[in-house]
């Protein structure tokens, strides 16, 4: 079959011929639908250091992905030929001490789907049942691949309270136009949007009309929310972006005793006056990675039930798996929204 | 009467006669019966910039205390002579939002006891009736006036779960111990604590026979406690020693999803390693400063009725407010435990 | 001026000429705008034996309501002449243990404006100034009189967490419609609602077209709730009719480890299978009573900031003080919304 | 290999020759070293409905037990033989709604060990690998045998917070015992033990010798309780005996917003005030059920960790699995603490 594999320690990716993935007892192969792009993918095309060392070459890549069970081991117990799945990338063991008290998000023996064991940029790919989340019959494939990171944004908005709460969003990449609609649906009041690529500010005013959009390179976004909030400053701060200067803001802006989710991955060491802006303020600060097993999954499902929030308008691109290049060139440049590839 | 004023900018402190307090329809009058010396103190008496820019000069310093009121105002209505006091020194307004949503430690109109009004290194002292906590018959003056250092570490300790949890405690000084004691009365099962001033470590063995005691200059302490807690870290780390060095050692020896109690003053920003510490590892990071008004009190009675922790030992020293300069010397040192002026 | 009087032990009250209120130094005088029906209200007309050991007699009754500040007493800090506030009827006194602990809503000394002491049924009223609550300016008449029972919905949707949660609210009279107003907003999923009156059913569909009606006296709640959740039933039950059999269903519904919330006053004891639905089960129980100062009117605000709920049409009637006899009756006979009477 | 088997409706347990279990792949056979008796053995061995409709027949009882592997199933990755376990009863699929998020205990396919499925009461028994607690070395038999009441206790005490509150225990059974020393450990001030039997009365007296002990055929419970506590009633209430009488006191001694949590086994329906003791009060009502799985069971060792509560006193006697007539008489007496079996 045809993949997208991670060969060396060099740039890119290579879209070339592989075997079919077998399967264990306890595995299912899916037929792969669609594939998204992850930013992670992107530093993985790019061979970020922050990624690589992470990596298991060759390995195929992606994993925001829905297939089609189209075999299963035979210690497959809860799934079918034709189910429609998802994996959850952290491949946890079930078993460790954090497996066993709730936190298989920080597994001790972690696998990683289409980093360190082979993913879904193919025609196929191999899952093991435990890591499957299962749709509702009727779940379009392209919302199926956006599961996994509509649960990454829902997993940094519940990682405390947002009910009547106001909300600023730092990053307005597809995580962040999530977690503004996941905001929006489970109970957010006021909420502020921070983004400097002008087709992310377009992209999030289409999306959202009632949303304050801010332009750091145009307005001073402390002394802007810092006035729309009676000087008080936001409830909730949502770290999406990944740049310094912007994880200092989220706790300029932060209420007294108000509550910071830290979630885009950050390229090195951050100088942080964590006494002024944590323990005077008595700050709340939540490192975000992931997606809570299963709980997190259950929350998108959740939001999608609402019918009050529509992700799929997040998707801006489409190409067949073979126009990769294309495809990371887009990405790179910050410019779209999700970018979906079909093998 | 005779009080311990901070007159000027410039460093130490004066012992003058000054006018007895005239209070107004909602204060009592009390007669103090010792004061302790707080870190904030040792600040003020050095003339430290993190301090002197929240005094209101000339003022009465020190603000840990306990007294016997001798005068109430003619509005007061829960509050008798000779009741026993202690001043909670954030004095609230108890009507803005902070104050209305139970953050009063937060309140936006907040006078500090002993550093913005005058405070309890005199003969008596005025406090607003609101801001009291009474003691309960028989309370030595000494407990008395260790109630509110006693409350920061209770604080730091009960921002989140304490029981079944395995401990670090960063900082052997006063609140330190205060920590450590809180914690085995409140269910931490192995506790770690930290520390390099030797006359600390002695106090911190003789006081918690069954702690593990680490000295980061002699040991180093990631090692010790991974290899201690089977390379999985501690559930609780608290930083109480203000060292932007234990400060990060706070992270490193932290479990996934651990938690991080910031109470120790920093005297400048600090370069953490955000992504790799906080994200990846799903910390949850409290900012903890002063007490939650009066939740914490609450939580201190509970504590010494337990019977289980006898806080006294910890005060090393008592002085007459009249030898202040030898008192404040010795606190500088960092060879002390609590230290008690009387007046 | 004039007023409603609960002069005795007699069913009604009296409309009569009663002595202007004179103001406490700490107190505000309003000028009464309109003030709503309460449940209360109602078994006081009736002199039901559940509310009249609470009354001092002779009292005016009524304490939903909203007027304007037309005198404020010397020691007043926070409010001035022409502010528009209601009040808090649980007057608490801010000192016991309650109070101190953030559970002023059980005060140990609680007044109850409009039933032990003077309410708004009234051309005029007296208030502690600690139990105003200000609106915002612009705020009109009729939304600051239904704050209070808004608070009451609100209270128990919020005892536990609502977000992406299958809801079911047991009762469609305006506390009933309020909650599920707050829920929807507020991120609940499914929303079922049950009701046997036929004009609060109307109501309901009006309101809320896409909430599942329920009328238990024509459908079996149990089954049509259970089928429609996939036999698990709903995540939070909401009881706000005070019907026995309601009560005993709100269990039946509940998926396990789900949340209950019991607001509706109920007259005597109930049955309850105790080990099957609530030990088996590992349900989660709340009693929820009045409204937790002020955290949870700054939730109605923030719910009203959303503007995605508007609670105006639940007010469905009103009437001059005078014919309250009129009033009284359409509020009994369960057939009306929201009540407002105007002095 | 002997073993006890319910084999029919009758009362009584028969001591016969069963086959040895075989085990599948991912299971793993223990030999028995120990296995005390629960209540619920009690109410199969005198064939109570109340646990009879979940078993089935003929079946091995026994639950609470601790054995060394002999032999583990090909698929078995994480034991060995040799290692030290104990079951968790509730053999849960992992798969479903609720073993999805964290809910494990209401598994939708519940398996319980030694009631539907072969249990220890035996030689030999059959664990599935995922069900099994792995014991650290060095830990007796006896102490493995009891991990999983513990847990009972455990999962009652922590359903909320103890940590500086007042509790009161109902029942002073092995269960009840257990609360008691789990309660100190984790930070409970003041604890009063309520227990008709005068031999448990004996036994916690001998335990606890700083507990308030209440008989309450000899005090009033809810006189004595509220006196001791300046008539705030406790913080927690625990109901651990299944009577109907303590169940209504668990609510006439608690404070406003107290957490009660119910554990004991009730016989039928149970008549409450609910408006008065529930929702006047705002308890929150706590039903509970096993463990949860598998935190409970390292809080239980965390527990034992502290080194602060010895639970093995609560052992008083021990009989060979033969003399099982004789051990039954005994248990259901209700004079005895914890009993064990031995094959």
């Amino acid at each position: 079959m045809k993949a997208l594999v991670k060969t060396s320690q060099a740039p890119g990716f290579e879209y070339i011929d592989v075997d079919m993935p077998t399967i264990g007892p306890k595995d299912v192969l899916i037929k792969v639908k669609t594939t998204s792009i992850c930013g992670s993918d992107i530093h993985a095309f790019h061979s970020s250091p922050g990624i690589m060392h992470l990596m298991k070459l060759p390995v195929i890549m992606g994993h925001e992905t829905c297939g089609e069970i189209v075999e299963v081991g035979e210690g497959v117990t809860n799934l079918k030929k034709g189910d429609l799945v998802s994996p959850e990338p952290h491949i946890f063991c079930g078993v460790c001490y954090y497996c066993q008290t709730g936190a298989a998000l920080n597994c001790q023996n972690m696998g990683l789907f289409g980093i360190s064991t082979d993913g879904a940029f193919a025609e196929y790919a191999k899952i093991p049942e435990s890591a499957c989340w299962k749709h509702p019959e009727g779940t379009s494939y392209e919302l199926g691949a956006i599961h996994e990171p509509l649960g990454v944004a829902m997993h940094g908005v519940m990682a405390g309270e947002i009910n009547g709460k106001s909300v600023a969003v730092f990053g307005c990449g597809p995580i962040g136009l999530f977690a503004i609609g996941a905001s929006r649906v489970f109970g957010a009041t006021k909420v502020f949007a921070l983004e400097i690529a002008p087709k992310r500010l377009v992209m999030a005013r289409q999306l959202f009309p009632d949303v304050t959009l801010i332009n750091p390179k145009e307005q001073d976004p402390v002394k802007t929310i810092m006035e729309a909030t009676d000087g008080l400053g936001v409830d909730v701060s949502i770290e999406l972006s990944g740049s310094p200067e912007a994880l200092k803001q989220t706790f300029k802006v932060l209420k007294r005793e108000g509550r910071v989710s830290l979630v885009g991955i950050l390229a090195g060491p951050v100088e942080l006056e964590v006494h002024k802006d944590i323990i005077l303020k008595e700050a709340r600060v939540f490192g975000v990675f992931g997606r809570v097993v299963w709980q997190t999954w259950w929350q998108v499902r959740a939001l999608l039930d609402t019918g009050k929030f529509d992700p799929l308008p997040v998707i801006t691109h489409r190409f067949p798996l073979s126009d990769f290049k294309q495809a990371f060139e887009l990405a790179t440049s910050g410019e779209a929204g999700k970018i979906l590839l079909f093998p």
